[in-house]
């Protein structure tokens, strides 16, 4: 269980949506997907549309994992397709499995309390139970990696909607990609392009 | 002078452009302006436009400090006004006086070599000779953050434009940051709606 100091700025939670890659396991079989984290001063939320392996998990097991990170091509492939085994670490802890991604800064595990089941989504305030750090690195913004995490955004969107204002709006960002991009950010672009 | 095993990526700059605040000074007054600074393998490049403070100082002593940040009023700040000279620290290093930012996760002063000084511009290739780490903090990606680094860049172009799709765009980043910032950001953000 988490020390008393646990300090969510530590691990790169903010006030306002955290950008992560929520993993969770299905018995040893992980799985990966990018998701926003609520923070409101010291407490954390999450809201899981009904559907997605993340929410059967969850639903199942009321624990995730937080990973940070600002890998892009990890973030357009936990978008769409199912990570590789290797990219996850499944360790268990107290009797609990607990799958995080290898590349993350750094990631938390949380249970879910005060959990709500509307017809649409399954809400739930978050608790720390473990967390690890595995490095800091310093990173200067780049809005090339920005319009990776939007075009992400906008591509789900535009693939359960088929509404074409969306694909503007990812040739947009795909733009500032080329512009402001690194090597890392222009191969992502182009996986989401290959996705759509 | 820099040591031989100097590593952009300890400083958080990466390959394509990193959005920076450089600082300069003329003798003892510290300036500081919004910079994109463009990485292509080891080489590291500014484009200066005329006009500006930042291209005074730098085409005066050809030195000129990156800092990283992530701090959004801080970018709003150096964007629109001229920052407290609280901000900065000022030092001299072998003769040489270099201001950074206080706030800043780490500095980087250059000296410029092959400088190309065109019609429009001061364009340089950089070459480190100091650095600094003050702090290394993880922080996940927050959609409100890149949208007021776009906010900033569309209201500088609104300023000498005055075309009006700048401030349809601003408003688009607004509703972002309204949404996934922190505190901060939305700060940062009514800033930029003051400034306008």
């Amino acid at each position: 269980m988490m020390e008393k100091d646990f300090n969510l700025d530590d691990f790169g939670i903010y006030d306002g949506i955290s950008e992560t890659i929520v993993t969770t396991n299905k018995g040893w079989t992980p799985n990966a997907a990018p998701m926003g984290i609520i923070r409101k001063k010291d407490k954390l939320f999450i809201r899981l549309f009904k559907g997605s392996n993340t929410y059967e998990n969850v639903l199942a097991e009321k624990k995730l994992v937080v990973n940070i990170t600002h890998d892009p091509i990890l973030f357009v492939l936990a978008t769409f397709t199912d990570l590789n085994d290797s990219d996850f670490d499944t360790k268990a802890f107290d009797g609990i499995s607990i799958s995080s991604l290898k590349e993350a800064q750094c990631w938390i595990a949380f249970k879910c309390v005060n959990s709500k089941l509307t017809n649409e989504a399954f809400i739930s305030e978050l608790v720390p139970i473990r967390a690890h750090l595995n490095k800091c690195k310093i990173r200067a913004p780049n809005r090339g990696f920005c319009g990776v995490i939007e075009a992400c955004i906008h591509a789900t969107r535009y693939q359960l909607t088929e509404d074409e204002k969306y694909l503007k709006l990812i040739k947009a960002y795909g733009d500032i990609v080329e512009k402001c991009g690194g090597e890392a950010e222009k191969e992502a672009m182009k996986l989401i392009y290959e996705f759509l």
